[in-house]
């Protein structure tokens, strides 16, 4: 995985396609990752089409790479295929329930960041869309997901046209615990965070912002309690409207 | 990622330990997977001690690798870490709903599978224990875990003492979709898991299992309804017990 410590997100991407021969290729090669039961809870849809990549954009508040990346990959947890087989074989499956949706949501994220892994060794560039939680019902509609599918994440594929600075990252020892799990105190908080609230970078997005700390970036105006909340009701809803929850 | 395509779970282990400085080397190579706002919303918990592998076992439905591994990885949505850094920031952290949750066990589970990749090219061998989400309650006691944290995904680690057959896998064709999700047909169903219950191993398995179909073994014996509801009421009682849901 030479390629793992230089990555970074690739939000812009040059006109060079990527080809359907690579991506089927990667998407098999990733489906040796692990999997409940070895059934393979998850699917893939990929979009290609303009007019399709347009329909999803508002519910990725209309980031700029849904549309101008040649690809755009929307991978689900799925228990509507393992469902549909065991109907079809006299079977009684049991899936519309949270556990099932956990374990297949498990399934999706795990084949997607070897995906991901695969990608980087490709040279190809990608940026996980984390807005595919945020309002699931837009995307549900788009891509006709069925009953017991919910989409878990998004990914812009294709080659990259930009080589933005990586960004820093929390020193190990602030989320490796061992034996148990040893809670923060304000001095490990200082310890663990001051490094990264003194970065250039970090210092910049703060008065940017208007903010007196990084944190309160975060917690003010990029993620904050009452967006939570109301995406929170909107992910329980389309949970329901799946046939995950009551 | 050459070993990705000969790749097997891992059960039994040799003695050769696991040393701690390959493993903190992997715990930060794989921080560079991406993460949510930058934020790395997950703990790791490593437990070598043979008492709290003793303690974790019953909730793995007592798995013998969960007491002979060598190491035995807990991977912990976390937004505690995040939460008290707010909160000795002057912040407002509002990450006790349900959308947060699913955003900390995204983040781990991204994680655990670079992890996973990277320990694949190492040569280690490892077991992704899906049981983490089964009975979460007794590994949150055993490992102490805090208020918005939340166990999902365990490995156990070694040094590979067994090189079983690789299970097989779906065609490409069965889990990638185009533009739009298309259903299943019993047409379809029978051209994608034909091979499958024609194996050799599958049509024994079903066998031993008294089943008429390889289906019938998952929905009736291995992932049965009244299990996933059971379990996933506890689910949601340790969501709630954690903070994450009312």
């Amino acid at each position: 995985m030479k390629n793992l410590l230089t990555r970074r997100s690739i939000r812009r991407y040059s006109d060079r396609q990527v080809g359907d021969e690579l991506l089927s290729r990667l998407f098999a090669e990733a489906a040796r990752t692990q999997t409940m039961g070895n059934l393979q809870l998850y699917s893939v849809v990929v979009t290609r089409e303009a007019d399709m990549k347009a329909r999803l954009a508002p519910a990725h508040f209309n980031q700029p790479m849904v549309t101008e990346a040649p690809v755009v990959l929307t991978i689900c947890a799925d228990f509507n295929r393992t469902t549909q087989w065991a109907l079809n074989r006299k079977g009684h499956p049991g899936y519309d329930n949270m556990l099932s949706f956990m374990n297949a949501a498990t399934d999706a994220l795990l084949y997607t960041q070897t995906l991901c892994n695969l990608m980087d060794e490709e040279g190809l560039g990608y940026c996980y869309l984390g807005t595919t939680l945020y309002q699931p019902g837009q995307i549900i509609d788009t891509l006709q997901l069925p009953r017991l599918t919910f989409p878990v994440a998004t990914l812009t594929v294709g080659w990259p046209d930009e080589c933005p600075p990586q960004s820093d990252r929390l020193p190990t020892d602030s989320f490796v615990h061992h034996e148990v799990y040893r809670d923060y105190t304000p001095q490990s908080i200082d310890a663990f965070y001051t490094t990264k609230e003194q970065l250039e970078e970090n210092r910049k997005f703060v008065q940017i912002n208007g903010k007196e700390t990084l944190a309160q970036v975060f917690t003010d105006i990029r993620y904050t309690r009452a967006d939570n909340e109301a995406m929170s009701a909107e992910l329980l809803r389309a949970l329901h409207r799946q046939g995950f929850i009551d």
